[in-house]
């Protein structure tokens, strides 16, 4: 049992189990599936905290690396023998290494994608941390969030702060904070149109929230009644059905003014071959890459001629890092990024997998383990 | 004639002939010749002014024009039944219009590819002038530099400062401005890798120095002894012959630490395929498309993985507005942006349109109406 | 009688009388007093347009002209004898000057502080305008918007998209333009915190519904009921009473998580010298100036180890140029900026001068010149 | 002795002693006066390193530690009974902790005035790291640079890279980074005029270096013959000695097409009432505020009214940070940014001290712990 003294001067103590539930993937490749299976609970390293996780969101990205689609090797994950994907996770703090200052038993933290860095090159002083060369990968190199305790350097942990729940928390680790990145390193201004295609999906509605709350308009481009009224209640000023409309960019240009979004975040793979018509003809226009697409991925078609005489930008961002995080978890305690989310109990985390693998989720499946 | 009293007392005048010698173009096309011939001196408008040009740089996207091979349909350029392009000039302002409070007779002026634009738009309140749907473009809808009276709108025109001669300050009215937007725009900061595939070409070379004076490393990717000589004298710290390397890209790669250039701004129709290999894996580069290919262009490549993994931007300018071409001249006036051009008399100017066609030119032709 | 074809088709004409009505300042002073008088409508050059004026906001700077306090020497106003101060006005083009192109007889537009500019200097070119040398102030050096009738150079004018009544496109000619200028110069961004001391009266209140929409957080400090449902009404999340609280500044650091604004917009003078404090600790804060002080000048308390250890930024903004103006119409138009103000019909202007002279107006005060 | 296998598979080691050299100050305050002492090296703790300075610059912020007229309480400095100011030293890793893995013995890194910050709150995320509120700062809260064997945490030490001597890197710990922050936070573009009064010292004189290597036009007011050399040597445009000049405000103005400097980096304290004059009439300049004045410090003069008309901006910046350092070495490797300074042994400490209290230093005075 670890225990400690809260900042009420009560002790917080937890019993931490020998063994924990984690969802680990079978048969990695096209016919990869799910099990839910009793593994050991890790020991931590000094600088290490042991995180419990509460929630995890299901990501499709994990769906990816479990699907070997995305022409990485990816390393094994160490002494357990299983594989535990999972990178958006939001716990609590049970117990913590010997060199650890930053956190203390009791504390509320998330596990993102990057779980470590090195903290000395050039790109983690510049604000390019999540592009570090030495990296550690939550649920790619090490066991993930799909695993109920997991070992994580307290460094780079993100904390939660009060009215934040779990479930909201646990998406905005990876998908909220990776969209916060993608708005403000896009070069759109308050009062500009913000167009998702995909964006009734979990990445997207975040994006549409969060661009809302940054005094964008935002216009969602998916299909289906349920992804409709979503998008509008979130903030959506339009919402273009791309199975109803013949040609969905005609329609965003026609939102638009008539001159095309001056911005294009896509989250949806599939949605890149339609994203540059969806600038029109709007000049200084800009397609933000965001949603990782399977290899061989489809080319956004790029003619140079294109991007000269209408001044327009294709940039991608990666994942977001610590700053991204604590300011869309700092939306999301004002009440301005909801997670529009089906939670799900872990038993029940091999049925979400497929769910979303299938495309069926409107918004964010989260796993809950105490469920 | 016209005349005026300079700014010293005395009175400036000039003879204002009939007619006027102007390169004209004939048999638009593959098989196009231009030819020198005595064309009249136009009338202006109350709001225009007379320039005589002095030099006109020759600028490939002239070929383009006269090649036809953009895809776009030009309009006849007026009244005189014959078609002069042209959009780099140099010269001096012989008349002026009723209206005209701007310029004076005597005064020094420049003619950029964007001979007017309304002034009254989103577009031209936002720094995107060049984007302006009513904007008029010189040597494409009214007779351009090639000419050597033109008549052309004051309010857009650019005051040329003294220390720059007009054979400098020809070519920094497209090209020279171009650059200077291109490298503005662009995310590199001081300190970083410039790299220039073409870079020993009118344009890039311009780039170059320019980029020097901004404080970038320049790197030219370009073939043969003349045009390594200039680069290295006109600031690059490398240059890399396509020709003598096996791949020039990984060459890029190698002499900027391993990891590729910060920027590429690709002058060179033909370099835009090999542009994002020179970026390597630098996370956060950019790719700046600047010269024009024909149609049907070459794409760039665009993998989306690629751009999100890397954090990538490729990103497009058209020609410099006011302000880029005041910024490029005022480094001209410094000594720090010099034109390498052969200058040819008028009567040779078919001959400098061949050479350019074919490619055979390091720096840029300028052709003197005064010689 | 003007006339002109509608975009409807339909002919456009008014009756311009001979003479109209205008507000005039008597005694300029210490003592001034404003009359409404006949005066003659003016004459238009060939590149100006003649503007009947709808509707004019009342700025504090007309008072300051009025009151001869900021230590300039200001021009007479030609030929009329009078002197109409005004900078802030909507209305109708009824006559156009044979070179004026981009507007036409029924358009609807506003004239902004900045009346004319050269077009051709480095300020214009690089988007600071505003501070043009040959620049022509509207109600300071020509007759401005206390006038029914005013002849102005169609160039810098601004355009009144649909759905912008005259009432709400007065007053944001200068206070909203000049709002949206230092909220979009400031470093903030959305989620900050964004004090506004003063923010009840006319200027502020356009800045606080600006800032809500941007996504920033305004505060607003100010004094009485009135004023204090106004602002919240308006977008602000907390309102001060300077009157009540004992140290308004620290109540704001006490709002922001006690460490200070991001950002302090100081629309009223007697607010400067509190100004810094709002930024209590806040690393990276900026206090952002925008409301004229009269001569001399309270001073801001600028204490470089303060600077320097908070990392603190003071700037300063002027007026909005044409593309501050734009933008702040466009989120008019979608509802996100109104007007609060009383309207007083022309014949009791003098009133209203009176009472904001006094400091006595919530809000703002428009001039209804139909009324 | 410690000892580890170079990069080279040679074994590295180095004697540690029992006792090393110091500078310390005696009688903090208007009388102190520094004396060269043996003191115990010290322990380090896990997570620190052991690092042998070889070089340390002299910093004006020094003498106001020891003159202790901040007016601020410093902490005593720990187990020694003495105080060792110093924060910009060059030197080896000598030893390091148990869990320290960015550093191996043999290493060279250099010691900034921030020796260790959080790394977990909003500010470490957020590049303003150097204001971070458990930031430990050399010198001042732990023993700094005058020691020649400190203890100081891994994490945020900074690695010294090839090609830059420790008498070039010692400085630019504190100063060169310093002036890097400053310049690339202020609104200054390549090409624009960056004033430095007080330019021919030592933090001034690593500024107009780096102006320059950023495409800066660097002016120096300072005085003397000396200074003059120097300044025009490192790259200054001009020099204006303002003991011989009657305003050198007005010769700034002169010097700077009438209009004023765009930026002024104020490094000297008592050039800050100067500054706003530096800056005539220029829009949009800024006043940097680098150099720490004595309490109760000058005040600039903040009036708002010439901040509005004229669009000025002050702003101070602290210390660099990670990057900034990094940057600055960069620009040192290149050998773009020298260290014009007098070595003095460690020996003659005591004295460079006072020299330096006394304002007779053109450029830095590094002490060498080796001679």
């Amino acid at each position: 049992m670890a225990d400690t003294t809260g900042s009420n001067g009560a002790t917080k103590s937890y019993d931490i189990p020998k063994t924990c539930k984690a969802g680990v993937v079978n048969d990695m490749g096209p016919n990869f599936y799910v099990t839910v299976e009793e593994v050991p609970v890790p020991e931590i390293a000094s600088d290490e905290i042991l995180l419990k996780i509460n929630c995890t969101g299901l990501c499709y990205s994990d769906i990816h690396y479990m699907l070997n689609d995305l022409g990485t090797e990816f390393p094994n994950m160490g002494d357990f023998g299983v594989r535990s994907p999972g990178h958006e996770g939001a716990g609590v703090v049970v117990k913590v290494g010997a060199n650890v200052s930053n956190y203390k038993v009791g504390d509320r933290a998330g596990m993102k994608p990057l779980m470590d860095c090195c903290g000395s090159c050039e790109l983690c002083w510049g604000d390019m941390e999540t592009h570090c060369p030495k990296g550690v990968h939550a649920g790619l190199m090490r066991p993930g969030t799909y695993q109920e305790y997991i070992a994580c350097p307290a460094k780079y942990l993100s904390p939660i702060p009060d009215g934040v729940s779990d479930i909201v928390a646990g998406p905005i680790m990876c998908s909220g904070s990776t969209m916060y990145r993608s708005l403000t390193r896009s070069p759109l201004k308050p009062g500009n149109w913000a167009c998702f295609p995909g964006g009734g999906g979990g990445v997207g509605i975040q994006g549409v929230q969060l661009a809302k709350a940054m005094g964008f308009r935002p216009i969602v481009v998916d299909t289906g009644a349920e992804k409709k009224d979503l998008a509008l209640q979130m903030g959506a000023e339009h919402f273009v059905d791309f199975k109803e409309v013949g040609d969905a960019a005609a329609e965003v240009v026609k939102l638009t003014d008539g001159l095309g979004a001056h911005g294009v975040f896509v989250t949806a793979p599939l949605a890149y071959q339609n994203a540059i018509p969806m600038t029109g003809t709007r000049p200084g226009a800009a397609v933000m890459c965001i949603g990782i697409p399977p290899a061989p991925a489809a080319d956004l078609g790029a003619n140079p001629l294109k991007y000269i005489l209408q001044g327009l930008t294709i940039k991608g961002t990666v994942i977001g890092g610590m700053e991204d995080t604590h300011q869309a978890l700092l939306f999301a305690q004002r009440g301005l990024l909801q997670q529009i989310c089906e939670v799900l109990p872990i038993s029940r985390m091999p049925e979400g997998v497929e769910k979303l693998r299938k495309g069926q989720v409107a918004g964010r499946i989260v796993i809950d383990f105490n469920a």
